[in-house]
């Protein structure tokens, strides 16, 4: 029977994101992919090209979600050192893979050499199996619960889109937006009654300032159920026509 | 005596990252800053507003680094409840600040009500001294080792201006970048032996891709050591230069 509630966390491995000499856009992409799917995505930790890090960090969150999303560290270069860590985290040991290979044999050998370097991209551990990707040659895997994938973001992006068929999502969260011309400060007191009046709900809610000089509040209102939702967003409308109502009478 | 090396983690606190519905923005601006001041951003953490969560990401972080900064979780709304968790998760109580009332009472008051969900944003924990800001009246604050921060940027910016000149810098992580016209696959095995040649920098490799069809790898050489960094610096051009000879006599 499929669950309700099905939980994800990512790990973004690469010291060039904690230098801030690359800004990270994965997390972004994949917590949104995962939401459409029905999977919660519950933590995403940064964390530098260490083999200790990036095991405590695996063993952390790969026994307390569903699943686990990793990008970055599976390229030729001596500092892409997250295969090698995802088999320490797991016991097992690591070597090169023969359908890797042929993967890469795809790709080179013509005018570019399948050297040392690259062959070190199809050194996969035991009991893993491949995550091919339409942009590059070089595989991502799955182990357990864990997805390891690129760190760039367009093969990362091939990656999940081969990764997402295996996955099973659980009843999606949806959401209603509604956006209103007042201050946080105003909304937040009746706003509060209306979460109170709705406690299976989540609604949070977000200033925003437009470069136009429009101001005011984004209310997101989350849940499972589709009645529930809109019932709650009704009430977060009603709410607002009555603030704003009192503020053209004031 | 100054130190070296002086850590820091980052928590991203809110609901809205992990749903992929706000992209943060916050991490690569607070790495990027604290890197230029000396100071290694060693692992950043996106948590929800879930009061558990984020005593237990604190609890994680606070001891183990120099410095925590969070974002995200401290206005009005019913939603907001960093500063309850911090109060928590240091065992202190938190009740409305007379300072923090001032300044809000500097901005509202007027036009403004400054009501009982405005008040929240004075709510600091026992024993934490504020951090003004140039955007908001609304003060962020410093208790023991963790800086508690807005989550809108411009915001959080303004605050970490503040913070900045009370912070104990290390002796700056250097960097060098050398851009080559090769892929990462063939620079490897050159580059692991520059690597290996000068085991107290740390060498990256990260291939790019830009919009022209020209690609490459950027090598960026890190070390604190100004001469070292140079001396490796040389080494990666070097070594580049051999690589570019070899494929221009193939």
């Amino acid at each position: 029977m499929a669950r309700d509630v099905v939980t994800a966390a990512i790990l973004v491995i690469g010291d060039e994101i904690l230098s801030g000499r690359t800004r990270d856009v994965n997390v972004g992409y994949i917590a949104d992919y995962l939401t459409r799917m029905g999977i919660d995505v519950r933590e995403a930790r940064m964390i530098p090209d260490v083999e200790g890090e990036i095991v405590d960090a695996l063993d952390a969150v790969r026994e307390r979600y569903d699943y686990v999303f990793t990008t970055g560290g599976i390229g030729p270069t001596h500092d892409d050192i997250t295969a090698d860590s995802v088999a320490r985290a797991f016991g097992v040991a690591i070597s090169v893979n023969d359908e890797a290979v042929a993967m890469l044999k795809e790709r080179y050998g013509g005018d570019t050499e399948l050297n040392e370097a690259r062959l070190r991209m199809a050194r996969i551990p035991h009991g893993a199996s491949l995550v091919r990707n339409k942009v590059s040659s070089a595989p991502g895997f799955r182990i357990g619960n864990v997805f390891v994938m690129a760190g760039v973001p367009k093969i990362m992006q091939a990656m999940l889109d081969e990764i997402a068929p295996t996955l099973e999502g659980g009843r999606p969260l949806r959401s209603r937006t509604v956006a209103v011309d007042l201050k946080e400060g105003d909304v937040a007191g009746p706003l509060r009654a209306v979460q109170e009046r709705f406690p299976e709900t989540m609604i949070g809610s977000y200033p925003f300032f437009e470069d136009t000089g429009r101001f005011g509040t984004r209310i997101v209102v989350r849940a499972r159920d589709e009645a529930l939702l809109e019932e709650a967003e009704a009430a977060v409308k009603a709410m607002a026509d009555d603030l704003a109502g009192a503020g053209d009478a004031a």
